[in-house]
């Protein structure tokens, strides 16, 4: 059930087939997003101490707060067992969700509706 | 920037192409794991207040825990801005990872070496 990517101390990202892993970023208890990583966001990331993602709708590597100000400084990463998520601990400047919420995670959900979380 | 499935009340996943949303499950301060979600997994989600997924590898629909016992009790679902994530509040009964760890993000990644968190 285990393998090297699981047990070992060498960095392995697997990749999906648009060569992207899963980057879940808290602060505290709270989770603030989810969003992507290439190879390059990931390296970038780790080299800046500031969260970069590839986004999928714009096609092309973006660092979070590049027009906000709204940056992530990320103080831990981990990876997870297979290797296809990273969880960022950071701390934001300002709110990390566009719609200007503090979290993207702002509604509840209560069956097939809604609420504020 | 913003529209109905963004700031509406009505729960609208937006599925990929393979029909799954991301899921993200915390206790705490701590990411326990990510894992997928169709739209079955997260009504049976719901419906039971137990974390169920779609395994990817396995290509059917996964109950957290459903050999090791380990499942996790849903205190809340939230979901994201664009609505292809959610973020699952749980009580894990055990360790969330299939190696044994309370969470799968046992490693840090430190440059391009990982290290035990």
């Amino acid at each position: 059930m285990t393998n090297d990517r699981e047990t070992g101390l060498v960095l392995d990202p697997k990749y999906d087939a648009a060569g992207l892993i899963t980057a879940v970023c808290t602060h505290g208890d709270s989770v603030l997003m989810v969003a992507h990583m290439n190879a390059e966001a990931l390296a970038k990331t780790l080299e800046t101490g500031e969260a970069h993602f590839w986004s999928r709708s714009r096609g092309r590597l973006w660092k979070k707060g590049e027009t906000s100000g709204h940056v992530l400084h990320v103080r831990q990463v981990r990876i997870d067992c297979d290797q296809d998520a990273v969880w960022l601990i950071v701390d934001p400047v300002g709110p990390a969700c566009h719609t200007g919420e503090p979290s993207c995670f702002y509604r509840l959900v209560e069956g097939d509706r809604l609420a504020r979380a």
